[in-house]
């Protein structure tokens, strides 16, 4: 049964994972708090980066000897592996680590078995304590786990009547300086920040996070189908952060560096391109494009969060946010559900979510 | 020096007001409370329709003998003319009210002067109590007054990117049950609802309000420029509600009881239907209309007070919701004020007004 101390101390263990977000891939993010034997905090930690140390042994090293009898509240099952870094499980065991009280299992095949081996070894193990707060903090790396494929969060500013740009294709600006730092907070977040070639050619986007101190940079990816969108001395080849082309397979194309894939309708295959981007580690994608390629992602099932800006401002003509959704009739509309919305500068930020067929 | 009980009172007496909107027409909302000498709630009232007592003469009656010595707090100052009722300046000196507390100034010529005449009389007068607040639940009326034409609310109906149907045209139900009764309330609290030929023929919409006890209708009024839309046998045309149908002054048409006005662009003046309404008592209007209608009344200017429906809904195809509106590039956007957003069912709903230029 769990106390408001264990809830307390788990919430803590959330926020601290949140701190994690952008910079583990492919690893989880993941928050730890150590409790001593009489419920005085401890140690805490949390894991900063792929290669580092996991959160238990951040925290185990925070705690040093008052771990011997404590709580140790996890976001995510202890792993049972030694990857780069020895097993969790085993860490917690030799501190002496008396209870563990995780919130989600670990669904990959690899890692899991933690709690197995620390109830083996005679440690009290608890599962499922603010589970619902902890996936959500940790909603791309468990998709990405589950689907196979990066989690996919299709961001967009538009007017309130759904226009990205006035009738001449101006757009600088709809949306409030406050919004566009939050959207650098967005790919800071992200492992990868995906555009496609009308985009590169209306804007010549940089795509860097700028702003944010520490930020680990989002590998750049750009859907250039014939190899024509990204020009030489296309900003997003400079050394600001790594980018990665994907064209056609027949395109002709002078880039280096170039990854190909299939075609698909009139552009690239968003799937080949998803599994293209796991495979190379990246769990999480925030994509910026314009409508056609936010349509293309839309059309293969592949959004996972909305997450649109919507400016007070009326144009009446001019690009709409979204388009060739390969949706024609009102009963094929993808329904979302709201999950936030946020005054930012004088915008309001939108999040939703893909509605579960149940609530739809 | 206004206390928390002169605060206390007017917001009730705003409160009342309120409760007049959609049945007051061509008059203002207007509420009244009146505490006794000791400063014990002794009466209160509301103007209720046009024709019927003013507030400050239900809340006398209310109050009786218990007003002699008492304040009287009034959202509007009290009117100083015989219209069809006498004047509630005179009627609160005969009572023996010793102190007016009045949030907003009465702007027309033939009303205003009742402060004057209750200071000639020894009452003590102030003013400015809750101004912003009186005002914004009168926004309608003394809108209405000030320009010479009716305050103007579009309402609209969208997806996230701004589509009002799908590629189709179909487009039931993009919002929610919750939201289109809430719709029927912005109805009842106007004096006129007006659509375009473009609904007309699309949906042969009813527009009376429905599920409100004791509604007033509002004036049906639809814009058919040719005087082809509106049908023999059309909904508009029964007999829930009163019905206007505007058509060019050179349209060949059957229907009786038509007003002819000029034309504009591809449609009609919208200042010129204005006016219309204005010289019929229409106080305020609900612009139900679709793209074309809304973009010819934010051409014109004569929009007050956006309010939208936004379903957590993606189409990616369809109509816009605003079209036309003489925009062509972003300096000249329309831009707004948010000034709320409420989640209505699973949809949002958003609230705006133009923006100040030094808001801009």
């Amino acid at each position: 049964m769990a106390t408001a101390a264990d809830s307390d101390a788990m919430r803590r263990a959330i926020e601290l994972a949140a701190r994690g977000l952008g910079s583990t891939s492919p690893n989880p993010v993941v928050g730890c708090v150590i409790l001593d034997a009489s419920g005085q905090p401890a140690g805490a930690g949390y894991h900063r980066r792929a290669g580092g140390p996991h959160a238990e042994i951040h925290a185990l090293r925070d705690a040093a000897d008052r771990a011997r009898g404590g709580t140790a509240y996890v976001t995510l099952e202890p792993c049972n592996h030694t990857g780069r870094t020895g097993p969790c499980a085993q860490a917690l065991i030799e501190a002496g680590i008396s209870r563990v009280v995780y919130a989600v299992g670990d669904p990959t095949p690899q890692a899991t078995g933690g709690a197995d081996s620390l109830r083996a070894a005679g440690v009290q193990v608890e599962q499922g304590l603010l589970a619902d707060e902890a996936e959500a903090g940790n909603i791309a790396w468990l998709t990405s786990v589950r689907l196979g494929r990066p989690y996919v969060l299709w961001k967009y500013a538009a007017t309130l009547d759904g226009r990205i740009a006035a009738r001449d294709r101006t757009s600088r600006w709809i949306t409030s300086p406050e919004s566009r730092a939050d959207v650098h907070r967005l790919r800071a977040e992200a492992d990868a920040v995906i555009v496609g070639s009308g985009t590169m050619r209306a804007d010549d986007p940089h795509l860097a996070v700028r702003g944010i101190d520490d930020a680990v940079q989002p590998l750049r990816v750009v859907m250039d189908t014939e190899g024509t969108a990204v020009r030489p001395g296309a900003r997003v080849l400079d050394d600001a952060a790594p980018t990665l082309v994907a064209v056609a397979e027949d395109a002709e194309t002078q880039l280096p560096d170039v990854v190909r894939l299939p075609r698909a309708g009139s552009g690239l295959s968003v799937t080949a391109l998803l599994d293209a981007l796991h495979q190379r580690g990246i769990r999480s994608v925030l994509l910026e494009g314009g409508p056609t390629l936010a349509g293309a992602f839309v059309s293969a099932g592949a959004v996972d969060k909305v997450v649109g800006y919507l400016a007070p401002v009326l144009l009446g003509a001019g690009p709409a946010a979204l388009a060739d959704a390969g949706i024609s009739t009102i009963s094929e509309a993808l329904r979302l559900d709201l999950r936030e919305t946020v005054r930012i500068g004088p915008d309001l930020r939108i999040t939703a979510v893909p509605a579960t067929p149940k609530e739809r």
